[in-house]
C-alpha cells in the first residue's frame, strides 16, 4: 500500500485557506512567514520557493531574506532580534543547510519561541523533551500526522528512526516514546542495522542516501516512512529503493510528494495559528 | 564483574574538596548548593539529608527548603527567582519526586539555567538536544561517567534504556546518541522486552521494581547499569535480581553504592563548577 499524502494535504490546504482568509477579513494583514536562507545551497532556496508559492495559494505571505555566504552572524542575529518583535511576522524559519561555520543553536535561540515553527530553539526542544508537543519541529511531526491520518497504531510498536538529528530523529523520538512506541534510533555507526530495521514494525529512514533502504531490509510488515529527498538519475527520490519495496513491504511512502508535502504545510498552518493566538492575546489586552 | 563506583567517588570526592577549599580561602564564601522538598516523600527528604551532609564533608554548603504538600505554585516559583538572582547561591535543584498537581514544567522553567544543576530547565534540556552537554540531567551524566571511567565502549554498540523520562531515559539517550551508540528506549509499553534487553550490549534500568531485571533477560557479554533505587525485605536494592546476574552478566553496578553515590557527587561537582564560574566572570567585571 503506498501512503498517498495528497487526500491529508488537500483537507489541511482547505482548512489553512479559509481560515487564513477569515483572518485577512478580521484584521486586514494577513499571517505572514518570514524565511532565512544563508548562502547559495539549492536545498534550502528552492525549499524557500516552494513556501513562498504554498503562502499565497494558501491567502497568507511570504517573504525571504536571502543573505550571503559570508553574512556576519551579528547581522543574521539582528535580523532574527527584529523579525521576533515585528508584531507582523508569525513565523520565522532558518532554512537548513546553513554553512558550517555558524553556530546554529546561537541562530536558533534568536528565534522567538512563539514564532519558532520548525521548533529549533533550544527552549521548544526542551519543552518537547518535557512532553509539551506545542511547538516541536515540523518534520517528527509530519511523520506523526500520516501515521495517524492512516490510523497506524503506535502504542508498544517497534520504531527504527534512522537519523539523529535535532531536526528529525531526536524529537521524534520523543514524540514516538510520548505515544508509546519503543524507538530505537540509528545512525551511520550503527551495527547490523538490516537486523534492526527487519524486526521493527515501522521503519523511519531519513539519510540523505538513494537506494539506502534495500529489499533485504524490510519485511512484509514493515511500514516505511522514507523522508528523504535526493536528486538520482535525473529524478527526485527518497531514500528507500521505492519500485522493488513498494511490492513488499505493508506501507510505503512515495518521494516526492510524501512527508516533504506535509511538512510543508505544517509549517504553514504553525504560521497561522501562531498569528492567531497573536491576535487573540492583542484582542484581550483591549478588552 | 562488579562495577564498584568507589574508587571513582573517592577521586571525584578529593577534587571537589580541594577546589572548595580554595574557592571558600579565595572568595570568603562556601560554594552553595540549595534543595527544595515539596510535602513529605521519604525518597525526596531522605536525599536532600543525604545531600547536605556529603556537601558538608566536602567543604561546601546546603540549605533545603521544605515547603508544605499543599504550598501555593506562586510561592514556590517565588522562592526559584530569589534562589537565582541571589549572587551566594551557586546550584538549585528541586528533589523529584513533587506532590502531581504541581506543574514541573513550569518550576523547572524557574530555575537559572546556569544554576540548574539537574538541567531539567527546558532550554538546558534543549541545548542537550542541540549536542550541549554542560547542563544535561545528572543521573544520565553518573551513567555515562562510569561507563567511562570503566573504558565500556560506546561507539557502535546496542543500548536498551528502560526508562522513557525527562530526569533519565531521554537526555540518556542524547548522550549515548552523541557517542555513537545505537539506542533503544523501551517502558511498560513495550513487547518483548527480554528479546531487547538479550540482543543489547549494554542494559541500563531504570523502572524502580525489585528483582525486574532477570537472569533470563540478560546475556553473558550484557553489561548492566542499574539505576533504579528501592527498599525490599528491608534492604535497599536496585531494579536487577543482582544476586542472580552477577555470576552471569559481563558487568554490573551495585546497588546502593552504584549510580546514585556518583550523581549525588555530581550534582555537588556541578555547584562548585557554577560557583567558579559566576565569580570568574565577576573577577573579569572588576578589572
Amino acid at each position: 500500500m503506498i501512503l498517498d499524502t495528497r487526500p491529508i494535504a488537500a483537507k489541511l490546504e482547505s482548512k489553512i485557506s479559509v481560515e487564513a482568509k477569515d483572518f485577512e477579513n478580521r484584521y486586514g494583514i494577513k499571517p505572514s512567514l518570514h524565511s532565512i536562507v544563508i548562502g547559495k545551497d539549492e536545498v534550502a532556496n528552492l525549499f524557500a520557493n516552494i513556501l513562498l508559492q504554498k503562502l499565497t495559494a494558501l491567502n497568507m505571505q511570504g517573504e525571504v531574506h536571502r543573505l550571503p555566504e559570508d553574512v556576519p552572524e551579528k547581522e543574521i542575529i539582528k535580523l532574527l532580534k527584529d523579525l521576533s518583535s515585528n508584531n507582523e511576522v508569525h513565523g520565522i524559519i532558518i532554512n537548513v543547510p546553513v554553512p558550517n561555520w555558524l553556530n546554529k543553536n546561537v541562530l536558533f535561540s534568536n528565534i522567538a519561541i512563539e514564532k519558532d515553527v520548525d521548533g529549533q530553539n533550544p527552549y521548544n526542544l526542551g519543552m518537547l523533551m518535557l512532553g509539551v508537543e506545542d511547538h516541536a519541529p515540523v518534520t517528527p511531526l509530519a511523520v506523526m500526522r500520516i501515521l495517524d491520518e492512516y490510523n497506524i497504531p503506535l502504542s508498544g510498536k517497534n520504531v527504527c528512526i534512522i537519523n539523529r538529528t535535532s531536526v528529525v530523529g531526536k524529537p521524534l523520538a520523543m514524540l514516538l516514546l510520548n505515544r508509546d512506541a519503543t524507538v530505537s534510533v540509528c545512525h551511520t555507526k550503527t551495527k547490523n542495522l538490516e537486523k534492526l530495521t527487519k524486526a521493527s514494525d515501522i521503519i523511519i529512514v531519513a539519510v540523505g542516501k538513494p537506494l539506502f533502504l534495500k529489499e533485504e531490509m524490510v519485511s512484509e510488515n514493515s511500514i516505511v516512512i522514507d523522508v528523504g529527498i535526493n536528486k538520482y538519475n535525473g529524478k527526485t527520490v527518497g531514500d528507500a529503493d521505492f519500485d522493488k519495496l513498494v511490492n513488499k513491504v505493508s506501507a510505503i511512502t512515495p518521494v516526492p510528494g510524501g512527508v516533504g508535502r506535509i511538512k510543508t504545510l505544517l509549517i504553514i498552518e504553525r504560521t497561522l495559528k501562531n498569528a492567531l493566538k497573536l491576535m487573540n492575546s492583542k484582542d484581550n489586552q483591549t478588552v
